[in-house]
């Protein structure tokens, strides 16, 4: 027990690290970009207070469901760190968790999200945040609420992480999943835009540590930097698959996020059915190819670790391939047909070229 | 442009600090914790897979609104890693989460963890998630999701993060906050159980480094040590005003977290009334004395940091404040009168004795 030495001076919230008048002002800022993002009038604003409020109003749903998902942005945030652009990752996570639900089936209604951090620096958490409000606005949801805390102690100054939340809604016949999908289903790869969220560890380590590559260098190959290229934001898939989301030939899709195809295919397979992906159907981009000779990594741990150019899968009945393909090339897609579903035993088997 | 060393040994992704096998593993224990969760028959199981289900049937509600919220823990995690305990921070998120939608009248449904760490040790994601389970458990609503992230090189070894989304349930009449609150409006406290989540910052500076106390010591008027007081769960207010939520005398309820009374009523108050909190109402518990006094700790400053004892205010019609008075002591409370509603400008003023 140790009294303070006689007239300290009084302490207050402020010397503990915690200065809730600049923060205050900066959730202003935060406050004004959510709600640019609160066009759906099913968002109650300016009622309440502790809590978010939407209107659970599905008109012309038989049996509506909510679908929630939540997920990080992982260590792709050290890139961001180190580019010092912190307004795409929160776009990253915001078309993560829309793509995450829109697999289910479900169109979003919104999103809430969590920014902790060693310290807001100036306008860091207002940049944060307007990665997220930026992505909510162009999908059509609502950034209904969210939470920053700055935590000198357990963050380092410039360290800072990111969580998001979104809850969407499905009527229940249209889930899709693996209850829909047969034995000669065929996948459709659509195009990722890079990284998207997943296996930045491993690319960081390869990049910076084993090749000894900066941020600012380029890529043989690539025409932007490494930093550049470890930023392209994740892609939402949301406006190309939307026409076909009631449509009762596309049977499921799979995210391809952390554990690549090997770990996400899995997900939509029945245990007595396989997916044969053909590595030589598509070009895996160079971004892919380098991490791969830089590693030197084995084939089958890209394909258990990164998307390797694909994003989203989708599994199609035979007789639709041509019409789901027509479909998603009207909506900007270069869709190619990758693989298809075949009895087996719930995992994922490759075919083609085998180690690059 | 740096190529590895020819021979470079492979890499793999559990080379880059994740083992996807560890956790997975850890996932399954995780996944079965949150499955005792899952009793309400709206949350859909074994359909879907990159998100969670939840029938949104809403029976008997004239017009259902969703109420969501997401939270961290903040700096006590601090006090769990110097403790070691990792099973009491998860339940703390829930209760706040409860807590904060409790105030807009709404039943919780279902939760989502965010659980980040530098790595999870042997046990540690379980011990934290079982947090979580047990409190969802204990408050009937679902665990229904959750992401676990291992981010070496964001984090530090030890480090660890979590936060919590929720989403709940009000009709639309049922809604209470400021448009219930009137001039005359009694303010009863609810006792809270230690400082919650709030003001963390702050106390450990005070303990730890202004009386350079451990977390084993013992403060004076407490019997049990600084770590074990400071680890306290945050109390869920769930049971005890469940009877009084649809109530139409109790017109709002403030959670004081955050920025205790001074920033938390007001938002329960229209601009043109305040609150008036009689300070002598209550016996500040010893934990906040003992802060206030090795801070030292300006009193307007501990009534904007720390709950100060009252974690939770009710705000309640005056005829019906012995009622609820009644109400709230049949539900194991020993609720206080603190104070009342005010002609004013939407600010929070005190009486009684000023700087303790």
């Amino acid at each position: 027990m140790v009294e303070p030495a006689s007239g300290s001076a009084p302490l207050t919230y402020r010397d503990a690290g915690v200065d809730i008048d600049r923060v205050t002002d900066e959730l202003r800022q935060v406050a004004k970009m959510a709600r640019r993002t609160h066009t759906d009038p099913r968002v109650l604003t300016g009622i309440g207070s502790f809590g978010a409020l939407f209107r659970a109003d599905f008109g012309g749903m038989a049996e509506p469901v909510l679908v929630s998902s939540t997920d990080g942005v992982g260590t792709k945030l050290l890139v961001a760190q180190r580019m010092e652009r912190y307004d795409t990752v929160g776009a990253c996570l915001v078309n993560h968790c829309v793509d995450d639900i829109l697999v289910m089936g479900a169109e979003p209604l919104f999103f809430l999200d969590y920014v902790a951090a060693g310290h807001f620096g100036e306008g860091k958490l207002a940049a944060l945040v307007s990665g997220f409000a930026r992505a909510c606005e162009a999908e059509g949801l609502a950034l209904i609420g969210g939470e920053s805390a700055e935590m000198p102690g357990l963050y380092r100054p410039d360290d800072f992480d990111l969580a998001g939340f979104i809850v969407g809604v499905v009527d229940r016949p249209q889930v899709l999943g693996l209850e829909r999908v047969r034995a000669g289903d065929v996948l459709i790869g659509l195009h990722s835009s890079g990284l998207h969220t997943n296996g930045y560890s491993l690319a960081q380590k390869i990049l910076f540590e084993r090749a000894g590559l900066d941020v600012h260098d380029t890529l043989p190959g690539m025409d932007i930097s490494v930093g550049d290229a470890l930023l392209a934001e994740h892609r939402c898939y949301r406006r190309p698959l939307l026409p076909l989301l009631k449509d009762e030939d596309l049977h499921a899709l799979a995210h391809i996020t952390g554990g690549g195809f090997t770990d996400n295919v899995p997900r939509v397979l029945p245990k007595h059915l396989s997916a044969v992906i053909d590595r030589d159907a598509w070009d895996v981009p160079p971004l892919f190819t380098a991490l791969q000779r830089l590693g030197p990594v084995a084939r089958a741990e890209m394909d258990r670790t990164f998307n390797m150019g694909l994003g989203m899968l989708c599994l199609v009945a035979p007789g639709a391939v041509e019409r789901v393909l027509a479909v998603l090339r009207e909506g900007g897609e270069r869709p190619l047909v990758v693989g298809r579903v075949e009895p087996g035993d719930g995992s994922v088997r490759y075919a083609g070229s085998s180690d690059a």
